[in-house]
């Protein structure tokens, strides 16, 4: 079997875990920088763990490509596998402590006003105090409960927020950081209540636009929301509307439909609107990594073994 | 019983909370905006809940006064009181809630490199990727182990950082969220290894610079340090260097030896120092601001009816 690791960010620690489970399995492994790095030799390999796009495309020898990353709708079109039987598993599980880290972040830094505290300072200005809220009491609502989405119920929990509710398409998650958790097709009803919205969903047809105008107008005055899961889940020209006019307090955008986010796009001149460059979840953090390798190692034994991928991805689902 | 009432900030329900209470005790009560509305006829009150600093300073009538903040400093000085046998209280427990917010904010705001982010998109930058630290698995030190200092341990809890220690005068604190508590006399042994310095002291002799030169040195590279207590316990200069060195990742201060810091301050300019106007704590969140008169109106009960009161300030020990 070989095994090819695309993965600039992987030291000797992550790839002696990967090393040691290939040895037990009787693979070869092969640790690349980049795609571009792949030789004629590796062409024909067995297992890609690294964003494999172009041998996925092109090697009909392929049998199982694993993505580092939780979001996988850059592989879901038409053709991405030469190999129609080839498995597909991604990463996801791997980012939810990191991600939530960020969401906390940028809701308090929105709520605190500490964005604009700290925009005065770069111009060495003492500001005077602003109105702040709170996650303490706040009616917090979170669409997406996956593995973010329950990383950041618990860690919120702990800032007694009035009530967590979480949404997804069946109505279930059994995670008691969640006061309730309702289905998708219910989300109308508790828009009205939601002081914060949490997004934290896959970008499937299902999702494109689920946070319409009409669902951003249904929101409270004041609100917050924050989305770290894919930018076609927001009508971006609604929720800039619904900021620039004040009826939304703020909103922490992560993601966005085009990325990089287009130099003239107006959302970087709207008003109350936190950008970031698609951090919120990434391989820097030293746990997060490991957790990533670890996920595949797992699978990697399920696969020799030819038992089912654990975190194989349901394309059906799209995630 | 007269009471006088000094806050901007009251709105009627706290007004409501407080005129009920004095109708119980028989007391009238006077609302004012600020110190300088004390008119001849309410120079004579017996209480004042508010920074009554002038009235404390000439009054011999005056029996009890309770400010609103949790530091006292401002009052300890000789001569603050005309009346010598004035009570003094404060509010210490009412701004653990949303000091602890401020805490996990700037923490995650300098460990996620956030700071960066936010500035590139104020000049409409998408940053590239950089590297971040995370609360999990993070060794945090608390030097305070008061009502902030333990809402921050509470919070910082969920995000499963390897260890939390108190450090606090007596070196006992029974809150579950500290994995272990120290006494001030055995920080340096465990500075070395602590990730995250997180102090929330009173001012006093015993904290005037102390986190001096010699324990920033003792310090892990790459460590963070927040303070939200008082700017006396620091030294800056020391902490200025330790950052303008790239020993120290980041610090965040929301307090200074002078305040409003003053505009030719090199810790304008200080590398990787965020910056906050004293603003972790303030009466602008409804909790804090409930919870600062639920305190007052329990000791109004206690002063009517004779009792010790229970927010008294230790003058000896300054807090």
């Amino acid at each position: 079997m070989k095994i090819l690791v695309i993965n600039a960010a992987f030291k000797e620690k992550q790839k002696d875990m990967i090393k040691t489970t290939a040895d037990k399995v009787g693979a070869e492994v092969h640790f690349l920088v980049s795609e571009k790095d792949i030789t004629d030799d590796l062409k024909d390999a067995d297992v890609v763990y690294g964003f494999g796009v172009n041998i996925a495309k092109t090697s009909k020898n392929l049998k199982w490509l694993c993505v580092p990353s939780a979001g996988v709708d850059f592989m879901l079109k038409p053709d991405s596998f030469a190999n129609e039987d080839c498995l597909f598993s991604n990463s996801s599980g791997a980012y939810g402590v990191t991600i939530a880290e960020h969401i906390i972040a940028v809701s308090l830094m929105m709520m605190r006003n500490l964005t604009d505290f700290y925009a005065a300072s770069l111009d060495g200005i003492w500001s005077t105090p602003k109105p702040q809220k709170s996650l303490k009491d706040c009616n917090i609502t979170v669409l997406g409960t996956g593995d973010i989405g329950t990383c950041f119920a618990r860690r919120a929990k702990a800032f007694e927020p009035k009530v967590i509710t979480g949404v997804c398409r069946s109505g279930k998650c059994d995670d008691p950081s969640y006061d309730r958790v309702l289905k998708v097709s219910e989300l109308d009803s508790i828009l009205p209540t939601t002081e914060l919205l949490v997004m934290s969903l896959p970008s499937t047809v299902e999702t494109t636009n689920i946070l319409s105008r009409e669902r951003i107008a249904l929101m409270p005055d004041g609100a917050y929301i924050v989305n770290v899961g894919r930018g076609s889940a927001i009508d971006e020209d609604a929720l800039a509307d619904s900021l620039d006019s004040g009826k939304l307090a703020g909103a922490a955008l992560d993601v966005f439909k085009t990325e990089p986010l287009p130099e003239n796009s107006r959302l970087w001149k709207t008003k109350n609107l936190l950008i970031t460059p698609h951090v919120a979840g990434n391989l820097t953090v030293e746990y997060t990594m490991n957790r990533n390798v670890e996920m595949f190692c797992e699978d990697l034994l399920n696969f020799a073994e030819g038992k089912t991928l654990k975190y194989l991805v349901d394309r059906k689902k799209g995630y």
